[in-house]
């Protein structure tokens, strides 16, 4: 990878500023919770693994810096930063209990380094399992960012494209420009192209189109939060091009961690969709795009329902159908 | 309508700018027929029927200051202003065959103040059958805009929403923004708050989810090329709304003139696809969203297959399936 995430310095966590790429390679010092939660509630950064492992981080400046019972409140207000990703909650769990029954600073910061360093060796899992049944000469489909910028390591479905790349597997990416944040634009683009991956950008609207002219092979997303059926959350649009890919007959993965599972959800109905501010609709960098006084809906995030889906592709292998028991066997 | 979107004065042409909507509105003189070729191939003006009338004025405009030769030669030029719709070209070989029988330039401007006429009758009929079916309290969905701004008329799919209202249907209608153009954020959504109906703007990417959390009725879009089996060209995104209103069994309808037929096409496979400049997708208003230096695809229209379409609203009535013999009778 030609950037970094996500780095722990002598004392403070450094980012890069997602929000001002793909112009701009800006990082960011953020010294207590409170900077990381204005990190991850503004955006600086996003996707699942990259929030949960940041987080983690946020804990440690805190224990570093304030007693058990402020770190006990940042914990707090780190899990209100967003809803809808599960590897935060459980990333959170994990630091709390560490906080609740040894209040030692080192050892909070070896937790979070660990989180940190476990999400990287799970990249690098999840993308050979997906690069090992991709065929030469592939043509892929992603949305939005679920690279190295979304994680602390190569991605999860893009470390697919990654992998494929270094066992010499020539293969296209397509990749949707992804409304409303266009994370796909900025951040996909920039990341594959830096990374030598061949891609064409699409707008989203031309999702259909693409899989009616070009053969697609597969379609590789990443997840916010896995329910137990496998039902699961991703950036708003996955659900529309999973429904394209099953119309196309066109296999369907998503690849992500076993963090992501949520264990209390049994399905996805009651997955919590985050709705974010009018703006990113109507306003792009400030530039007003549509009428005053109209009304607006930006959920941003939703749901999928298991059945268009071809397998989940974790650390421990792909999960295939039936996902119920299948899930409860590996997890 | 509280606009006019293209009318004829006295020796011009004046048409509403839609790239400055819906912040500003501004009206341009077009003088000449390349004034007009302009206007349709720089998208001040853009909709199927909108597009065939224009270029009709710009032929009486010609034929008032030109010799028959070059009015013939703008005839040409007009045809190249844009691929896809067929409107253009049934225009077009109306008014060229008045020109080259007697090149009269009274009855040349007649012709076209014709074409703009019937359109407008036509556009009524469209919205009267097209409402007829909706039920009180319905929730709609619509892509691109196939509204006034589009037509000579009230519009060929939103016609359907401003005959609902006329007759005391609640209708409730979504609106995706329609990248790249947004013609769905600063076109639909002005003229039909405008008009007073009520309307929610998404993303593009929140079709699936806004099927799935509310309980659609219908889909109602406009048409650029109807092949005459049903298979038709339309907006960019509109094979995406159409294979999602399939798997959530919402009926899907499209709107539009039998003008847009193309006899000589018997199905959708040779309808030619425009393909416009990158930086549609790659810059909006001047700003940069992507990186330089990758590839991109901006197809800017697609072509649904009749088997997702439940019925083709023109100004006959509605045909229904099965399409290729039922569109033989009618036109």
């Amino acid at each position: 990878m030609e950037f970094k995430t996500i780095s722990w310095e002598n004392g403070f966590v450094k980012i890069i500023d997602q929000r001002e790429l793909p112009l701009k390679e800006v990082y960011l010092k953020l010294k207590t919770a409170e900077d990381v939660y204005k990190a991850i509630k503004d955006m600086a950064i996003r996707g699942a693994p990259a929030i949960g492992i940041l987080a983690s981080y946020g804990v440690a400046l805190s224990a570093m810096n304030e007693n058990k019972e402020k770190t006990i409140q940042d914990i707090k207000l780190l899990r209100s930063s967003r809803p809808t990703a599960y590897n935060l909650f459980y990333a959170m769990d994990r630091m709390e209990k560490l906080v609740k029954e040894k209040f030692d600073k080192e050892l909070i910061l070896k937790e979070a380094l660990s989180i940190h360093e476990e999400d990287k060796s799970i990249c690098d899992k999840l993308g050979k399992f997906g690069a090992e049944i991709l065929k030469d000469n592939s043509k892929c489909f992603t949305i939005c960012n679920a690279g190295a910028l979304a994680t602390g390591g190569i991605g999860t479905a893009l470390a697919v494209f990654y992998k494929a790349k270094e066992m010499g597997k020539k293969i296209k990416v397509f990749v949707p420009e992804t409304r409303p944040f266009l994370q796909g634009a900025r951040l996909t683009a920039w990341e594959l192209s830096k990374n030598g991956i061949d891609l064409t950008l699409i707008a989203d609207n031309a999702i259909a189109i693409t899989f009616d002219k070009e053969n697609i092979d597969a379609v590789f997303v990443g997840a916010d939060r896995i329910a137990m059926n496998g039902d699961f959350a991703n950036k708003i649009g996955t659900l529309g091009l999973a429904i394209i890919s099953k119309y196309f007959n066109v296999p369907f993965y998503t690849v992500a961690p076993t963090t992501t599972f949520d264990k209390n959800m049994k399905d996805g109905s009651s997955i919590p969709i985050e709705e974010r501010d009018d703006k990113e609709i109507t306003e792009i960098k400030g530039i007003r795009i549509a009428p005053y006084n109209i009304k607006v809906k930006n959920p941003v995030f939703d749901v999928t329902p298991n059945d268009l889906l071809s397998g989940i592709i974790c650390e421990k292998g792909i999960i295939r159908k039936p996902f119920d028991k299948n899930i409860r066997k590996l997890i």
